[in-house]
Parts: C-alpha cells; sequence; structure tokens
C-alpha cells in the first residue's frame, strides 16, 4: 500500500497552501495531495476568462504539477472514493489505498443546482464549477453565441455578466440587487449605475420559473416569476456553491450548518489527526458568531496555514474570533470592496450599529491625472465605537484598502483608534493626509458620540 | 482686542485639520487661524507642480478661503509676532493683539539652509518651502534652464528630479543612496535603476561642497568634495526641514529634540492651555524611542485631531508609542513605500530583527494586464515576531498596501498574527490568495522559528 506522512485531499488553493506550508514546517515529512483533475484554475480568475483580458481558459491555470515539484509535494490525479479512519486510509478510484498519519480534507465547493427552476440541467445550461475541463467546454460553447442570460448576481455572476458583456455579448441579469450580501443598497444602486454602461440588460429583483427549451431541449430563453420571459441562446447558472463534502459525511466526520465539516480553531475536525480546511470547512461568522457560507480562497488558504503549522504540534495558541467577510470587485472601471458587516445585515441582526460615508478624492492635488472619487462607509457599534464594516468604491487601490479595513475589524479597533490612525499618503497614491477617508469616518461617528 | 475660543497659528495641514476637527467637536466655539500667506499648497504635491502631471503653480492649490468658510473658521492672513501666556494673547503684525482661550500652535517646518556649503544662498539657489509665493517664484526661474542640480536624495529631492527630468531637463542629483532613510539599500539600488530612465545622472555618495557662481553671483554649478565640478544654470536644495518654532520659544515654551516643541499624549505643551502639533511638535520614534524629526503631513493632521478633540476635555483616554515614519513615493512608474524602521536602521540601534523579502504579481493570473512585481519586505523582532518595520514596491495599490502594514505595526501584530490574516483578494487587484505577500513573508520569518 501506498503511504505518506501528510495526505491532502483536493489541490485547489487551500490543498496547494497547505502542502506547501506542512513542507515548509515539517520538512522531513513526505506531503501528497490527491487531485482529480490535472488541470487547475484560478477560482476567482474563471469570470475574466470569458472576458477581452484573457485570451483562453490556459491562462487561467495553476501550473500545479511544477508547483507540487518545485515545493517536494507528491501529486496524484486521482478520486479518493472512501476513507477509513481505523486504518488511517483513503481508497482511490485508480491508485487503490494510500495510508497517512495526518489527513487535510480540502475538497472546496460545487455549484448549487437549483432545482426550484424547472429544466435547471438542460442542455444549454452551465454552471460555474472551479473545473477546467468543464469551463473549457463553456468556453468553447459560448464563444459564436450572442445572447446569454447570467441567473444569480453574487460576485461570479455580476462578473461574467460583465465580462461577457465586454466582448460584445447581449447579456441578461437576472436577481437581486448586486452583491447584496456584500454591500448596502446605495453601493449596489451605484455598481448598477456602471453595469448601465455596458450591454447588459439588468433584470432586477426578478426571479427565474423556468427555463424554456426549444425541441432539442436547448435553453432557449427563461420565464421569470411574472410570466415575462426572456430570449437567449444559453444560460448560466451563477447560484451559489455548496460544500463539497459527501466524502467527509460518509467517512463519518461530524457537520455543521450548511454541510461543512465541524472544525476547531486549529481546523481539527472530530476524528483525530484529521483536519478540514476551505470551503468544505465550517465557517463562523466574525461579527454574527453564526455558521454561514463564507467560500473565499483567501480564507481558504488562511485556514490552510493554520492547519498545516499546527499538524504536529500546537506552534502558536490560536483565538480565532470567526471569518470575516472580506471581498473586493471590478465593476466597469470602478472598484467596489467589502468587509464585515453591512448596515443593513446589522439592522436585521439587530445589532446597535451607526455608520456614516465619506467621499473623497484619491489623489491629491484633485487636478492629477488619475483622480478618482474614493467613497468609504464604515459601520461601527453605537456604544464602544469598534468597526464591525466597511464598503469601499474607488480606484485599483481599493483592493488594498480594503485590507487595511479587514486588520482593523480583525483587531477589534474602534473609531477612537483610528482618529490618529498613522497613515502614508502620497498625491499620486492616495487622498490628502487632511481627509484620508477611513480617519475622517471614524471622526465623523466619534463626533456624534462626543461632541458638545 | 480681538477675542477668540480657540485660536490656530498655521494654516497648513495640520492647522486647517485642527480648525475643522475643533468645530465638528466644538460647535458652538470660534475658531480662529492665523496664517501667514492667503494661498496655501498642498506640500507633497510641490514636487509634481515641476512636472508634466500638473499645468501651474495653481493647480496644486488649496482653496483655503473657502475651506475655512465652509467649516465656519475665521480665517486672519498675518504673522504672529509674539504670545503671551499670562494675558492668553498672541500679537501679530497687522491685526495688532488677539486674545484666545486655547492656543495651538501649527508653525511647521522651513527649510535647513546647508551652511556648510558655500555660497549656499547664492541666486540661482533655491529652496523647497511649503510658500506658494516662492515656490511660484522658482517655477518661473527654472522654466527656461536647460540643466538643474538637485542636492539632496530625501524624499523632495528624489521626487523634483525625477519630476523635472520628465520634462525635458537635463538633472544632477548629488546625495547619498535614495531614500536611505526609509528603505533598505536594495531597494535605494531598485530605485537607481529606475532613475536611470530617465533624464537624470545621479551623482551618488557625493557631497557638494560649495556653489559655484558666476561674475554676477548667480549660481552655476557644483563643486563636490573630490573637486569634481558639475556645471548646472540653477541648484534646488532639498536639504531637509527643521522644526518652524522660533515663536514659540521666544514665547518660552519648553523645547526637545531638533527644535521641536515638547508635547505629552493630547499634544499639550508645557504651558495650560497652549497645544502644539505637526512639523513644530516633539516627536518620538515608534520604534525606537529617540526624538526624530519625522515630518509628515499625515503625521501632522493625526497629531491635530488628538489635539482639537481633547481641547477641552479629554474625550479618549491616549496611549501613545510613538510616531511611525510611513512613506510612499512614485520613482519612474514603479511605487515604493516603506513604514517603520529598516532592516539597516535595526541593526544600527542594535535590535535583534529579523527580515524576509517576498517578490509575487500583484495581478492573478499573472497574465492579466497591467501585472506588476510586488515585492514586500518584512522586519521583525526576533524573539517575539513583531513587525517592527516594512518596505513594499509595486504599482499603485502599494500606496494602500503600505497602510495595511502601518496598522500591523501601531497594533505591535506579531508574524505570528498575520499567518492566517484575513484579506481580500481579487484577480484584478492583488496577488493571488496563495501567495499573498504580507502574509506570506510572515510565514517566512515564523517557519524559521518552529519548523522542525
Amino acid at each position: 500500500m501506498k503511504k505518506t506522512d501528510i495526505l491532502i485531499i483536493g489541490g485547489g488553493p487551500a490543498g496547494m497552501v497547505a502542502a506547501g506550508t506542512s513542507r515548509q514546517y515539517y520538512g522531513n515529512k513526505k506531503v501528497t495531495v490527491i487531485k482529480s483533475n490535472e488541470k487547475s484554475l484560478v477560482p476567482c480568475g474563471i469570470p475574466y476568462v470569458f472576458g477581452p483580458l484573457l485570451d483562453s481558459v490556459e491562462d487561467n491555470m495553476v501550473p500545479c504539477g511544477g508547483k507540487a515539484a518545485k515545493m517536494g509535494v507528491d501529486l496524484l490525479i486521482d478520486t479518493v472514493e472512501s476513507i477509513d479512519f481505523d486504518s488511517k486510509t483513503a481508497t482511490c478510484d485508480g491508485i487503490g489505498s494510500i495510508q497517512y498519519d495526518k489527513l487535510i480534507i480540502a475538497t472546496g465547493s460545487i455549484p448549487r443546482k437549483p432545482v426550484e427552476i424547472e429544466n435547471f440541467d438542460a442542455k444549454g445550461v452551465f454552471y460555474v464549477p472551479k473545473d477546467a475541463d468543464y469551463i473549457s467546454k463553456v468556453y468553447d460553447a459560448l464563444k459564436e453565441l450572442k445572447t446569454i442570460a447570467v441567473i444569480g448576481t453574487g460576485f461570479i455572476g455580476v462578473e461574467l455578466a460583465g465580462e461577457l458583456a465586454r466582448t460584445g455579448k447581449r447579456v441578461h441579469l437576472v436577481g437581486s440587487r448586486l452583491l447584496k450580501h456584500a454591500f448596502d443598497p446605495e453601493f449596489s444602486e451605484d455598481m448598477e449605475a456602471q453595469m448601465l454602461h455596458e450591454n447588459v440588460e439588468f433584470h432586477k429583483n426578478k426571479r427565474a420559473v423556468s427555463i424554456k427549451i426549444d425541441t432539442d431541449g436547448r435553453a432557449c430563453g427563461i420565464t421569470l416569476m411574472d410570466n415575462e420571459t426572456i430570449d437567449c441562446d444559453a444560460v448560466i447558472m451563477a447560484t451559489g456553491y455548496m460544500a463539497n463534502t459527501e466524502l467527509a459525511k460518509k467517512a463519518g466526520l461530524s457537520m455543521r450548518q450548511h454541510s461543512t465539516i465541524y472544525v476547531d480553531e486549529y481546523m481539527r475536525t472530530t476524528q483525530e489527526d484529521v483536519f478540514a480546511i476551505g470551503d468544505c470547512a465550517e465557517k463562523r461568522h466574525f461579527i454574527t458568531k453564526r455558521g454561514v457560507p463564507i467560500m473565499l480562497a483567501s480564507t481558504a488558504t488562511a485556514e490552510a496555514r493554520v492547519a498545516a503549522a499546527n499538524l504536529y504540534r500546537i506552534n502558536v495558541v490560536k483565538s480565532f474570533s470567526g471569518t470575516i467577510d472580506i471581498f473586493s470587485t471590478v465593476i466597469a472601471e470602478t472598484c467596489f470592496a467589502s468587509a464585515g458587516i453591512t448596515e443593513e445585515d446589522a439592522q436585521k441582526e439587530n445589532i446597535d450599529a451607526i455608520s456614516t460615508t465619506v467621499i473623497v478624492d484619491d489623489k491629491h492635488p484633485a487636478k492629477l491625472p488619475g483622480n478618482h472619487k474614493q467613497t468609504v462607509r464604515l459601520v461601527a457599534m453605537k456604544s464602544s465605537g469598534i468597526v464591525i464594516g466597511a464598503q469601499v468604491i474607488g480606484g485599483i487601490d481599493v483592493g488594498e484598502m480594503i485590507n487595511i479595513l479587514g486588520v482593523i475589524i480583525e483587531k477589534k479597533m474602534s473609531v477612537y483608534d483610528l482618529l490618529n490612525l498613522q497613515v502614508a499618503t502620497h498625491p499620486l497614491l492616495t487622498s490628502a493626509p487632511t481627509s484620508y477617508p477611513i480617519v475622517q469616518a471614524a471622526q465623523n461617528i466619534a463626533a456624534t458620540q462626543i461632541s458638545c
């Protein structure tokens, strides 16, 4: 029987980072990754395969084999059929059984199929799995088509709709207001205004009831809840993902909300020497403490680093307060980012929150070329002033600005801590020091609490 | 006699932010700002006046009058000649005396004149004060000149040299390695390579001994320490700044290193009801705890917010650990940023530090257009892993990335805290989640401490 010290099931971002990190901390251990497909995609890059920025699906590939070799990791292309915890073995389709000392399950997530929509699985209806071969097929299938309907207004739906439109296709986007789980309504409206410039028709707050099929059984349109119909040449279902945990369930691991695998602070499951990381592992929300289906490669890789570091011994006492939902994206030429809870969700969760929004120029003086408006919303606890959420709109630096706000939330900093935050400002790179928006927003909230 | 509640001497970034913040917290108080010049420049924008990005000095002006009116602040254009703490009055050139209840001194800094260089004040030798009228004159004087020598390789010298070169002038830059107080030698070398692409001749590690003058007494060249001479049409002295504290000294305030005014955590001087903020106020370094001449608008405005908030009552207990030197700039098309201490300075200060440098792509996949290399160096305490410095090279998002690192330093986070930092990543905006460089650098340091 094959043997390894550390066995990792899954070769997505979580699996590969766990492998590299294991090698870095435990250089004398043999690390094996089993993944089902030789090719790997950059998951968040998938929408950009369909637009003008990348030339092909190949451009969005991760050279997994080379990477594994470089890290000194064994890579097996196979599918794990079952795990037996007593004998510490995983049994695969091809190679048979392999014995492990430590096991990391990183099986990720798969598209949720909206069974409530009639003909959800008809020909010409496509999903967006993180599967290179499937995505290549979708790419080829869409190439010559003119009108595409995208169902779902989360990140994948919105990004895909935008990219398809930029290649000149007509796109129908069906769903609730854009990115509603990450942004407050005004921010969604701003996105919707940006989207209008493109070749996109947005069917806002409409729900698809069925996929219309032609005589060949091929998708040719959508029927909405109000009987309105949309004609199209293909449908893309961007209707979310679910944890890929059939294998773990079958093996007998304890499960949590959203069919995720229970894990503790060190990413340990209920089973000795078995860890779970990434989309398949339980997430608790940093603010609400509820189980939430936050599925992000950044979260997954953070978990991978924790699991791998602590496989054989606890190195750093971990006090994890939960997962922060932290996102960024680009719509047309404008960048949007969010961290933590929105004001709307804070209200729903009955959190006594206060918010403020500041708009500044992101260069100073504003006459410098390339100046954008930069909008920062802070959401804070009313009593303590602790920052629990933030949303930003602006230029490309928004991608890192949200990570400042991520650290602020993670470190439970209050608006009072931010009043004299020490930041670098530069004419060509940031807003003016006199109006740096994170500080200005903090001051606006502080002033409502302590002014006289 | 004129009377005001809050009197602010100085209308630079610190003075104006103190004014606005005072109004925000104490809406019923009368706030008066006295400044010597009707016009105000964006201080860090001055170099860009001389390049192709801005059309004139006017483009870099702050509309102080309008801003003051909008904030409900009285703006007086005058020069304060003396302050009498007993009668709580300031006496001005024009308006005579004005009585205050609270006084904030924000007199900023003025160029240091290098008296060690012969003819340092000859005709055709220009300085870079934050003075709109003077800068306008320099602008006009340089317009038709072909060859300019810039002495000094701090931020102002380097930025000015680059901008002048971009307008087609020949520039001689004289000084030590570039930005040596903010960056380690390898980073300076990278900057120097970038500078080479421009119309700049860099006289590295050369010291100017005298300014050569023609028969009219006008600068026409520089003699260096090794008797080498450089011909030029004008000289710009970018030889640093000193606190502008003659007024404060004369009034009898207690002074500290570098002729700065002593202040406590709330920016109070030794005199009841008198505060000092910005370049004229004492700074202690966050890491070394030494008195340091850190002169940054971002630092100044942070101090302004603290002083103004606590003028009449202490709102937030302040535990200030010192000033972090945090900078960003652009050389040619590449952005450089630094926060905290460099590895070189850590060694000089006998700090037991460890550092690592990570280079990644700032988009993912790297084939996306606009991809830059991104270099992140972390400097951490060897024992605790606490991050004490960081340097970054890359694209425009470096301007905000350094502010993530600023918060990390300010919150005394260790590399162990960063191992699973929760960040947002996006193909078009950041490096891949699998290699996010702050996290990867932290892991590299952690692994040297705890691997087996």
